[in-house]
């Protein structure tokens, strides 16, 4: 008898996901994770040691909708089982981020050189996630269209900070035509661990946003006539907060090279 | 023991509604129900004979977010066990409006005189619940704040017809600001039969609402600023839709004297 097609599914994304792990692991790919393994979750990566990472921990706990937590590792714990199968965090996202005390300071494809015993591992729900149920359900992204990365932007509504970490929340912006923005903010309300429903929409300068064509992050994007803007919390508000507070060292995932979990974003959801 | 405060406000707002009914069936309560019985649906009624009723009840089905049915009956049926505890539907309404070939032709608060073997009643789902459902979750109304009716138009988005029934989309529309639009979305969202989530919200050009300060339906409301117009399909709709049709003879409520029932809303709510 042949499985459900929603096993099959979900059998060959998850050895898409192990596979691409592999080939990361051995240096074999090193380019954005954006449609792989399509229906898994993928997660933004930031590693602090101990003595920051409790206090970032407070600050995710604080701003659950910018940084919504999909695992901590325990002090100098490299694996992260909870998250998929034979997950080696020092190897398996196609390129990192080194920054000392809040500078940028290299890119690299392995960080084993850098692992220490006090290092913790926090994964955060990202928007690829929600980016995966809107086209599945239909709608068009226009920054997928496009073949661009999405659109982010500062803002000027203050993250609740912790002892060390602060900033402005950080948002990304689709454009959609009403009755679609409502089908977004449905589709979205079920997916808190990939940010939840927008925070915004319509007009930028309600939330500091003064220039809508030139974006903070990422690259414009074409706002057509009968469309308004969406506005959702981004996981670029954590890595500001970490600018912000300076840590002799944090690494985290270069933008859109996503580690790849084995957790779908079914399981992940609610409703 | 005592009970739960839960129950004791159900039975409060079951004692609230059965009183009511009673006042209303002995000609002692005439007025708007809109607050009477927090908690429990109210539903727009239409009375039709048998042989104009199998066709609206396709128009009902075909246009489901416009025209929830709570339920109909059987022909010659007055008595609507479903919706709650010895409804007559010939008495227990506060205010009917009686439609010959399409015109309005009287006001009565009693149609036992009127009623015959072949008539069905239909109890559609009213906004009522979900302003209920929104209060509770702290959003303000400007129509309740302003004690005015609420603002309704006629928009250029056809109703799917069935073979006698046809017409535009009436909506009904609150501003909100964009956030407090979003949390709207949710709530009504899980009340399909409410209206569900909201079909527009913004510019109203593009739904045919040539000018929203003067609306068809309703009393106007003061828009600020920093809010937006979010508009929900209305039950004023299938009113229209009889307009057009003209069968011989039409019973309504009189708008805003609706059916109360013993259903809670969360009865009704999904997810």
């Amino acid at each position: 008898m042949e499985r459900p097609i929603a096993f099959m599914q979900r059998d060959a994304a998850l050895a898409e996901a192990r596979n691409l792990r592999t080939k990361i692991r051995r240096g074999e790919f090193q380019d954005a994770t954006s449609g792989y393994a399509s229906g898994l979750a993928q997660g933004n990566v930031v590693i602090l040691p101990k003595n920051w990472a409790d206090d970032f921990l407070l600050f995710c706990q604080k701003n659950p909708i910018a940084c919504p937590l999909l695992a901590v590792s325990l002090p100098g714990q490299p694996l992260l089982d909870a998250l998929g199968d034979d997950i080696d965090i020092r190897s398996d996202v196609p390129e990192y981020r080194v920054f000392r005390h809040g500078e940028f300071t290299k890119e690299t494809q392995d960080i084993s050189d850098l692992w220490r015993a006090d290092m913790v591992t926090f994964v955060l729900g990202c928007s690829f996630s929600f980016e995966d149920a809107l086209m599945r359900a239909g709608l068009s992204l226009r920054n997928i269209e496009s073949q661009s990365n999405v659109s982010m932007y500062k803002t000027n509504i203050p993250a609740n900070p912790s002892q060390h970490f602060s900033g402005n929340l950080v948002v990304s912006m689709r454009p959609f035509t009403p009755a679609d923005a409502i089908r977004a903010i449905q589709i979205t309300s079920r997916l808190p661990k990939s940010h939840g429903a927008p925070i915004h929409f319509g007009n930028p300068e309600m939330i500091g946003i003064s220039d809508i064509s030139s974006p903070d992050f990422g690259d414009p994007v074409t706002i057509k006539d009968d469309e308004i803007p969406v506005f959702w919390a981004c996981g670029v508000t954590p890595q500001l907060a970490i600018a912000n507070a300076r840590p002799p060292i944090a690494i985290t995932h270069a933008p859109g090279k996503m580690l790849v979990t084995d957790i779908s974003t079914e399981q992940l959801s609610i409703l």
